[in-house]
């Protein structure tokens, strides 16, 4: 059996000069991820122009800004999914998100905006695997207080949009068991403990749940793990968007499927989303300043913003005018290319910026509006969200338009 | 926290001078299992006369056979289940198999035959689980083939006499999930890698199936996680009679249940059953003829032991006359000790035997009419269990006189 490109390339990551896993992303010497060398390491493929084009022909559909812009730049087989699109077979989407706080940043509703997207342009089914079990064992938090993030977090994800007669969120501690169990045990059969330990970095302290986990987080990539939708679709070829720290878990899901019987999942990932302080800093749970979250208030932001976010520009305003703003490093110019959908002006302040005759609070400014209408967005859509419409969401049930 | 007695004790297998855990029994040298040095070693209790008579004067009724005999010989805070008992606390039973084969062979019978035995005298309810999940990871059958096999099993089980008023059946593929498997996960996270490691062996050429399993086996002692028997009922207290090659399954459980806001189970455990090639040999599902099995004709049982049961006697009638037999290795003897209800006619056979008056045939005569009537009249009720009572027995549902 040949096996995944890279994946049994079992070093630990303490050799490695940069750290991406699904739990630690940390850059060489404080520096930026490179994201060529996570390419080559991983052995995913950088997502082109080419197929980028190709999901325009396909769908469409303007691409997305994600696309446009590089924020989702490797893939995984993406090209097969729509090989079979083309030629009218559908697929399934599959993301997720392990609840482990109360409010998400902006940085969590990337990939959900990106599979709202998906959803919306190719016309396809959904699941949203909730990870309450890796919280509970990974973030030390009783089951129920797991349970209770999964809920609230349900709340903002279903608040990006999704559509209810074709997305199926569930919970781990709800749903593992039946086919899906079954399903966690043929994987778990195929991964020795020498492959979890080279490719997580477990380590004989680390608890046995840790151990477990992968396979909760494989089986999703399978339609049999879903009886109530995909029944007799064994066939079916699931698509997961994800930030690239997700492909550990896919790389091994990906060496076990076709041992199984299954299809390999393909993968459409993205960059990072930086934190405030810059690419440098990281977005941590323990510092609010180091991400603008769907809960601030206007005046909030603007405050963050002004405050923290790492700036481009030079120490005066003579020497602005003079030298202008390194793009490279300014968070501000790059939180625009996530959020700014207008690529006319996006240029158009790039090029002022850049030339020194837009000051930094000016882009500021103009940041602070972008987000704040998102977020006040988000919170409107979010405040309609009734504990029924979570139920609804969480039942397992068909989904009455999922192909149509 | 005081750790279980020995739990930590991370020696590996192959240091030690005999081997017993669950999927391998071993004695040094190729002599007898030393019981007393397994008792100290795993560090549970040695069960003796006085518990014996206390079990007899709070049930009222006579000691099984398995009791009076030593079969039953250790257990972990039995005492504790009989302070319970006596103070009009009842408790639950659970026990399991792990359904590797189509057919059980008489040793399978022997924890069945006796939890029947404490369900009976105690009146308490049964949990058996069917380590279904176990049997497709270690012994690499499909789901389907072992759930199958699950299935057959049960119809063995139930044919041991269970009261289907008291007794849940369960395999693993069907009901791990929900409450089950919230303590699943409770479980791993009190367990490390390195603990895991020391007591079962695994190495990293393992598959992380098998370290994902102990939370399997170990979360049937706690009553929370079966909801429909015992919700509210989380104080309920939990006996284990098994095998004592499944300790370290409960020591690590033992060693759990504290941190988790559970009682430790109390554990009653057996002697194993010997191969009839004696003591030294083992039982080998490849090996027919190691075994009675309960799918055996009479003829094939008399023809097994006279061919194959090992014998204490001496090699001519003359030398028998003059030295009598050796009851320590004598198969027969042994056999009729687990299964010749009648204590005098036991202690007659010895006495005779022993003393070179009574033959090797005439004692394989006389086990061969009492295993041959155990499984006919095992055969018999196998035969009255349909398809209907198994589902009955394993539909997840209340028990109406699980503690009158």
């Amino acid at each position: 059996m040949e096996e995944e490109k890279r994946e049994t390339q079992n070093q630990p990551a303490e050799e490695e000069d940069q750290i991406v896993n699904p739990w630690e992303v940390a850059a060489k010497d404080g520096g930026k991820i490179d994201y060529d060398k996570l390419i080559d390491k991983f052995g995913c493929q950088r997502l082109d122009q080419t197929l980028i084009d190709r999901v325009h022909r396909l769908t469409g559909r303007p691409p997305h800004v994600f696309l446009r812009r590089g924020v989702f730049f490797a893939h995984r087989d993406f090209n097969e999914i729509l090989d079979a699109y083309e030629k009218g077979k559908k697929f399934y989407l599959y993301t997720g998100r392990g609840p482990s706080s109360e409010a998400l940043h902006l940085g969590h509703l990337v990939p959900f905006m990106f599979t709202k997207y998906l959803q919306d342009v190719f016309r396809v089914p959904l699941v949203i695997q909730l990870t309450d079990d890796e919280k509970c064992m990974w973030k030390n938090l009783t089951v129920e207080e797991s349970q209770r993030l999964a809920r609230e977090n349900a709340k903002d994800i279903i608040a990006c949009g999704f559509d209810i007669t074709r997305t199926f969120i569930f919970s781990d501690f709800d749903y593992v068991g039946g086919a899906f169990y079954k399903n966690m045990v043929k994987v778990a059969k195929c991964v020795t403990l020498n492959k979890v330990q080279g490719i997580f970095g477990f380590s004989g302290e680390d608890h046995i749940g840790k151990i477990s986990f992968p396979p909760v987080q494989a089986v999703p990539s399978f339609p049999s793990s879903f009886p109530h939708l995909f029944s007799g679709k064994d066939d079916l070829r699931c698509l997961i968007p994800c930030a690239i720290d997700q492909d550990p878990y896919f790389r091994m899901t990906r060496d076990a499927a076709p041992r199984i019987g299954y299809h390999k999942p393909s993968l459409i990932e993205s960059t990072f989303f930086p934190a405030l302080q810059g690419e440098t800093g990281k977005m941590s749970a323990s510092d609010p300043n180091s991400a603008i979250y769907v809960t601030d208030s206007a005046k909030v932001i603007k405050s963050k913003i002004n405050k923290y976010a790492f700036s481009g520009g030079q120490d005066s305003v003579e020497k602005h005018r003079q030298l202008g703003a390194n793009l490279e490093v300014d968070i501000s110019v790059k939180y625009l290319n996530f959020f700014l959908d207008d690529d006319a002006e996006l240029e158009h302040i790039k090029k002022e910026y850049a030339a020194g005759r837009m000051l930094t609070g000016e882009v500021k400014g103009r940041l602070g509006s972008v987000l704040s209408e998102i977020v006040e967005r988000h919170r409107a859509a979010r405040a309609s969200v009734t504990d029924e419409v979570v139920d609804a969401f969480m039942a397992a049930r068909p989904l009455p338009n999922m192909f149509d």
